[in-house]
């Protein structure tokens, strides 16, 4: 064993099958399947001793590409990954790096989230009207659910990107408020369909919006948070777990493929 | 209630959460759940009053577009696709048509099967040529597993069709043996990509194969069955099954998204 010091892994997860990020009692989350791999591949004695922390507290149903946690631990780096990911089910970490102890990944520079809004007729100009409307440095507590934090944020950039059956879209901020992206999300598909006035949207806006709700959370990704380091990608880890994706790929390509054909036939009574 | 005559339904499935086709004490078979929702609905009392026969006992992991099966009921015709709707979940009833009482499914003039094999340098002028080798009447018993049945099949047609991440392959026959499919499939895959040689591969080859393998189940689908017999989709089922695999598809669409883009992203340490 090396000796301990406090180290920064970079995951990614499906987040369909867990009950959120945070460490609950009895509950399948992320944090704690990932905190019960540390200490069983002896990384970790537990959370509260190796001093443990997290970058961002995804909601239940939302995946990430890159969430942050940091860990004090005498594993050696090179092979943390793979021993994790051994561990792991829909949790795959793919960077490990030795930071100083002072490391933070809570106070980030910039988070990237990305919503995968399902296509249905939206006015593509109206919604960069409306995400017009969030960007900037404004009070968004009528978009976010009430916490004790300062509602004052600023979003860096809201940006849309036709894709597919979706629009991408990219929200990129130093940090969030509870449930943000998703209210804004829904506002903006609200907006966007005509069935909400322009004027009621917006965290400035003159009239109250009648309601802000809230999108479903299995579209909303955790792209990348920037914490001012680099996270190398582990080539041993990147090895196995592009082959437990490629695996995955092809299951749910051939879900796809059966669920539109099946679609087709039923409703048409012909198409193959 | 109208009078008492035997009803075929169409159903559509999603083998994926199934324990197979069949019914079994204390697993979750599709045949299963049919019948419990049948007996829900009040349409019959047991599967061995209601004289119920089925049409293709497909393996666990397989999928159906159109598996039939007949049961006596005094239940509308009108009504039972949507009523049976609302008690399944993974199972889709899209057709109901009366039928006379020896009407038996398992006596069909074709079944077609569509095996979604994923594309991996196989060459596909090889798989065509094995395909041919199938094509006709054989003794298949090097090519099922054994049961009591006489093991001389004829295979109208095998067609590949290019279909994106996978080759397409459709088996047309009137009836097949046990995993007779994935069997075939194994030996096309295996030959077309160089891993046996060809004069090994074929229901009368001169040499015998060192050993015939089962390629996935989860990529196999039951497409249709000819029973002689007009079904026509039920509109207010298909409304109700279209609504709901639109939801499905907008999710499958999403995972497939999210794990390609993990993919890139951990393979490259770049592409997002």
């Amino acid at each position: 064993m090396e000796q301990s010091r406090r180290v920064a892994l970079k995951l990614a997860y499906d987040g369909t099958n867990f009950y959120g990020f945070q460490r609950q009692p009895g509950k399948v989350t992320v944090e704690g399947e990932l905190v019960t791999a540390l200490a069983k591949i002896g990384a970790i004695k537990s959370a509260r001793e190796c001093g443990y922390r997290s970058s961002s507290r995804t909601d239940q149903g939302v995946s990430a590409m890159g969430n942050i946690v940091s860990v004090r631990t005498s594993f050696p780096v090179a092979s943390i990954c793979s021993a994790l990911n051994s561990e792991l089910n829909d949790v795959w970490v793919f960077s490990a790096v030795e930071v100083h102890e002072e490391f933070n990944p809570r106070a980030a520079n910039q988070r990237w989230y990305r919503y995968y809004l399902p296509k249905a007729n939206q006015d593509r100009g109206l919604m960069e009207e409306i995400a017009g409307k969030f960007v900037g440095v404004h009070d968004f507590s009528g978009y976010s659910r009430k916490d004790k934090r300062n509602p004052m944020r600023k979003i860096d950039s809201i940006e849309i990107v036709d894709s597919g059956m979706f629009f991408s879209i990219d929200f990129r901020a130093e940090s969030f408020l509870w449930n943000m992206v998703r209210r804004i999300v829904w506002m903006m598909n609200e907006g966007s369909s005509g069935r909400m006035p322009i004027e009621s949207i917006g965290p400035g806006s003159a009239r109250k919006p009648a309601r802000v709700g809230l999108s479903p959370p299995e579209y909303l990704v955790l792209m990348d948070i920037d914490c001012g380091i680099q996270f190398p990608i582990d080539k041993r880890a990147s090895i196995g777990i592009t082959h437990t994706l490629a695996k995955r790929i092809r299951n749910t390509a051939m879900r796809l493929v059966f669920e539109q054909k099946a679609s087709e036939l039923i409703s048409t009574g012909t198409s193959r």
